[in-house]
């Protein structure tokens, strides 16, 4: 159940794209179709900036605004984004706290002309860092990161002889995880942070160069993949070529599980391995030592359905499409007041009653955060006529907070946190319940090296510093 | 591959929606949620008609705008649309010819008060009808066939002694497939075409009855089916109860067959048949005398999905989900200017590369109309590696123009009306093609009489008053 | 003072604009500056229709729309209106009912094409043509005259042999004060009713015809005044010339006395008499017998300064302004909550105050209605040190309401109508108070035969039938 | 001819109004009301912000956007903004170079809370300061002053232990005419440039203490004027009272002369001077040594008008309203496509045929710029039928740029800077022309020391920095 109106799910915070074309390009028409490729990751604003590396250095443009890529950007807006560099960001929408002011990218005219920043991530030390720069008289006008990394990359560039050294110089002050795409007026530069918890990728399309945080959205353009960014890398695009700056690579990496389990599109391939093989294998596992006997397996869609097509394919147990969803709620769908008969959940989900009725139920789905959207579900199952729901989840119980970039309720909703199995079983009303196992993730991500610390508590970077 | 962005499929018209709920209901909420749950069947504008029964006889409050039902309704429109009876309209979205005028509902105020029509359907003697309006001084602000409608009916209500005999008397005058709800200051009429072309179901919610072009739009505001409105049959809905008309039924159906094929929700019962079973039923019938050997079974998202698991079911080949399909793609999506490597199919459609690769394919949609997006995702099913692509379509060759409500190109620009199936075949680059065949139909809608005529030319109503 | 703000004042309901130019010309251009010429006689609601008398017979285009004339219309707007005839309305701003269905050119499609009409003034037996056309069929979706007008020309048309037959047939049936403007594919109709309550004048620049309620509007797009339309006079402009028709006109005429006074533009000319010199002479007959002896004359800005010069120059009294106006008070101003030390009088008036300190003053304006405004202009004259006050109004105490389409207070809202004009005087707090006399109205008209019935209670058409 | 249609004007660029009102006030309502008063210095853009100073030091809320301020905000924006302490800002409408984020207030986030900063007037030495802003790390969004401003004081305050003593450290900084008002979370800062070039009164309404550009605007919302604020001086106010800084009052003063003549309101009162009798004054030294022969003596709506009194009273010619202005001109307005008979200034201009026919007259305007506005007022008058038109001029001949916050065209289009008097007569189509002459220009001001500069070219601060 991807999408805007679920609120009982996590969050990626961020999609972002860049392009370093030749002269003359229309940069910005293929930043808001590789935005509109990423829009799974972010839907609360959007924003492009360009600039024209033939022209003055100040010369770069923004535009940003509330909503879908489709809504913030009309055809004649990307006509007037001219120039032959950008990059673009997609931002996801909160509940409450979401300002107009912090949609990216952030653009700052500063000494050397000027810079435009997008960033996914989430850094643990931006309190220490905006006291600094306060002191420097550096004044705030957004609440996000980016503005801070911003402004330490342009304290930096005073001292330094190049953009790219400026970044590389502010790098060494970010704590977090991060992929964060630069545009000077002249060059683009990208990097991801040293453990490679959020993902960035390369891409290319004859002269032009395209930076993404998933190779879906590079292909999305017509372009083709070249490779992953590596942890810690920075590659920087100008007129002399590319070039790659490894010096704060490190050897321990810590890619994000929840991109595999939930976040990035199924046909994208992050650090080598098919997001669609991940889920399939997820669902394979979780049938792997599975005894349950079942009629049909059936997945929450859109996210659950390879994991029961794996499950089936594992199982044996026949795969079924059980549900309709309905894609027509949106970010401004007027809620149902919650009756008993008619919440959120029925109006974007139903169930064919055809398939269930008289069955016994393997419901695939690929995480549950506070339980009520999947209580609605079985629910639902049962009086459409399922004999038996057992509910198997392809990632492992959500017990800690990211302090990373993806948001997530506090521990008291988090219903995994507060609940044994057996009582959450009891409390989403299945007959059985059961999880992926931590020590499956790496089997599932083709023997990568992830972050598992919202279900394992091990943070790779400290966040003492906290927030 | 449902949805605004596809220009390669055929589209009905309208989805209506209608409630008669007790005094002092909010009658308007309900009728944003139906009209939510059948935004599949419209997305061009949506319209909202409430009354107060309890108020003076010239209270209704209309609303309508163009785009979605969410874009169109905010939530203070919903409150200030007081009223416990109401009508609501969802239109398809046509290229060219789309002006705001033909938003419905259409409301006018005429002698005995006003009359409040939402209607699905085509007539085809519509320049007869409006041609006697205009003689009597009855001018016209739209080019809809639901205005030329609702003059009949007050032309009527002159002479008659109810509104429902008024909409009796039109409906004699009314050749064409339709299904019309009528709302007055104090009560509701729905009715339905004598062939049934077109579908409309009543539920009921506590006291509350609701009319609706599909059962799944009931069952979103929480309602039971009570059953279908019968071919021909009209059913008053007022203060002393329901009452039903029989004395334009006749024996002879004809029920839309697209309706089963594509148009309707999966989740939809529509006269005593589950959608989802015809479509299930349709793969089933496709692969009863295939002979095709292949790895896997493919549908084309949404629609050919349950085809594609019906014939994997029946032929013992595996089922596997290959596409990833962006549901961001909205109607103000600015399209790619189509080069080889990037078009509109690409953005919306993407494979999921290590299920097709190297594998023989069964491909299932539910239609082919002008052959261009089958071109398209053929290629991109070989640029992944298939090395086999059979075409499999869940309903027969399209070949005759539709006179009752559906949108259809032109007869040169059906690619199964210029080409035999082997010539189409080769021209979207597969390796092998079929259809279900015309006899099937019925099989597939579980014995029902059907409308076949943009299949076989037999129309059940006399077309040559055309338009 | 002129104006949006001002609620104690009396309003014109319209104002009409029309253009019959040669093949290719830019109509619309000309109507959006001619209403804005004309914008001081509405700001509600303002429209244009075109038709291009080369193009097909449907072929008009109406835009219009809540607002001012440069709120409605963009330059897209205008350009996207194309042809060489057109005709062009503002409505006047009620406080509640107006809705943006009322807005006129009240554009309708019938048997022999389309008609566009655009309408000032009011009838006395709307009700009774309304019921007549409904028993007929007709529906209604405005509350305005105007569409009750069209309906009986479109009804009339069916048996008429012209568009100018047909609404000369129609008028035959209106009984008010009118001045109308209809536009059919090919011609431009002008008719005032016969009494000539309301202006309408004719005027010509090069080959194109202009029609306008005012002359100032003609004179502002470039053209030179031909006459004046006569009461109850029709005039057609064709492919074949200007055609007049006198078949209405009668021997007694009764022009409003108000436009005089205070609703034409100064520079205006209306049935041969210049409004402006019209003002001028009502300043000198209150001087004529006035034995008041005071400092300076002072008036209230716009429609007081004109009564003011003449009253200073007849009187020898020095004129002075008093005032300073806000012009940027419109519409959609918040006002101030009303306390004693600053209303809405207080942000869109002021007192210079050096020029009244210490002296005695006569003030002049064009009308009281309610009395509150005055009340606050005599005490804030006070508060700048004023010694005396002695109010001079040039026009006699409003009596009785307007049934040919000026908006008035009911009479209990009407300070002359429940107070003796010395209870007046001190309510409003002056040192002395003087009106025109009746009589004297004709003689500031320069002899024309007057509307007086506001002041008289004389109607000129029988008005029993009421609304 | 006041107002925003007509380009033939000097402009002024700014208007600010700040309150300082006891805990629980609306402020926002007053600034509102304020800046309506204040409106015909700017009408570009408008901005309120507002703080609670109960409140959180970081709770201040800014609101502004384009056009007037009656369009930027809406009731419910009023309401929304929840603070007893605000400032706000109208920006005057340039031609091209007008961008949103210009507009004022600018608010900045810093180590000690937050300032909210209005401003009218020009630095001359802003390069510098940016330059050495920028070395400092500080990014700037916006190309006005304003901005450059705020980072002086923030940067100050790092070291100061108020925000007034970091206002003042700023000031030292600071070289041009200004009127500034800062808003810190708790405290309101005002302050004046040494040379009170630009105007900046305080007012006092019960508890709340107000300040802003012009008397007139005090006043507007129920306030008494208490005094200016002087040249150099700060005033600060907080919950401790009102505390003055004389520091940087100096000796020398050089009020901006224009004020007078054509800025302000005439109902304003600036450095102890009214400005209508300043405007009388000219009128009537212009009348001193003229000895011209006429029948009356008229002035060019609004702003001649006064002068027109002065001029009729000290020469014995009497005075007439001669022009018709249309008030509906606004921002948005279509101008004609200027053909000889048609041009903007005819729809905003119209002359009263019958006062000028046959008649000499002294035709008053304020200043004439490049004289295409005044060649076609004259135009107008002898198409009417003038006589003789004796063009006066209430000012001296504008030759000059002004580098204190004046928009001024370029030399080349004053038409004074490159003709000589003779010739501009000629050019305009006069039958004489004469302007005040400089030396009179303090007597017009009541012996007050006025800047001069753009008549006689010597600069009260050095200029050289340029911009």
């Amino acid at each position: 159940m991807t999408g805007t109106a679920s609120e009982d799910k996590l969050h990626e915070e961020c999609g972002v794209f860049g392009i370093y074309a030749q002269e003359g390009a229309e940069a910005a028409k293929d930043i808001y179709h590789g935005l509109t490729a990423l829009q799974h990751r972010g839907q609360e604003s959007a924003g492009i900036s360009v600039s024209d590396t033939q022209g003055p250095k100040g010369n770069a443009m923004t535009r940003k605004g509330m909503g879908l890529v489709s809504e913030v950007f009309s055809s004649s807006d990307i006509e007037a984004l001219k120039g032959n560099i950008a990059v673009g960001h997609v931002r996801y929408s909160t509940t409450g706290g979401s300002i107009p002011e912090n949609a990216q990218p952030i653009t700052m005219n500063y000494i050397k002309g000027m810079i435009s920043l997008v960033y996914n991530g989430n850094l643990v030390n931006t309190k220490a860092l905006k006291e600094k720069q306060m002191y420097r008289g550096q004044a705030h006008f957004t609440t996000s990161d980016s503005e801070v990394i911003a402004y330490e990359i342009i304290s930096a560039r005073i001292g330094s002889d190049s953009i790219e050294n400026a970044v590389l110089a502010a790098a060494k002050n970010l704590k977090g995880g991060y992929a964060l795409i630069v545009m000077s007026p002249r060059k683009l530069v990208a990097l991801r942070d040293p453990f490679g918890i959020k993902p960035l990728i390369m891409g290319r399309r004859d002269n032009a160069y395209i930076i993404a945080s998933e190779s879906a959205a590079i292909e999305a353009v017509g372009g083709e993949i070249v490779r992953d960014i590596e942890p810690g890398e920075m590659v920087t695009f100008g007129t002399d070529g590319i070039k790659s700056d490894r010096s704060l690579c490190g050897s321990k990496h810590a890619h994000c599980a929840f991109e595999y389990i939930y976040f990035a599109r199924a046909d994208s391939r992050i650090d080598g391995v098919e997001v669609r093989d991940a889920r399939i294998e997820a669902g394979r596992l979780l049938a792997a030592e599975d005894k349950v006997e079942a009629d049909i397996v059936v997945g929450v869609p859109d996210s659950g359905l390879l994991a029961a097509e794996g499950y089936a394919g594992a199982s044996g147990i026949p795969f079924a499409i059980g549900f309709h969803k309905n894609s027509y709620i949106g970010r401004s769908f007027i809620k149902p007041s919650d009756s008993e008969r008619q919440t959120a959940v029925h109006m974007k989900l139903s169930v064919l009653k055809s398939v269930v009725n008289g069955k016994r139920i393997v419901l695939i789905d690929d995480s549950i955060v506070r339980g009520t959207t999947m209580r609605q579900i079985i629910e639902m199952l049962r009086n459409a006529g399922a004999k038996e729901v057992h509910v198997r989840i392809s990632s492992p119980p959500f017990l800690y907070p990211c302090y990373y970039g993806t948001d997530v309720p506090t521990a008291k909703q988090l219903i995994a946190s507060e609940h044994s199995t057996e009582e959450v079983c009891g409390r989403i009303g299945a007959d059985s319940l059961a999880y992926l196992r931590v020590e499956d993730l790496s089997v599932m991500a083709g023997g990568l090296s992830l972050c598992k610390a919202c279900f394992d508590n091990v943070y790779p970077i400290d966040v003492s510093e906290g927030r």
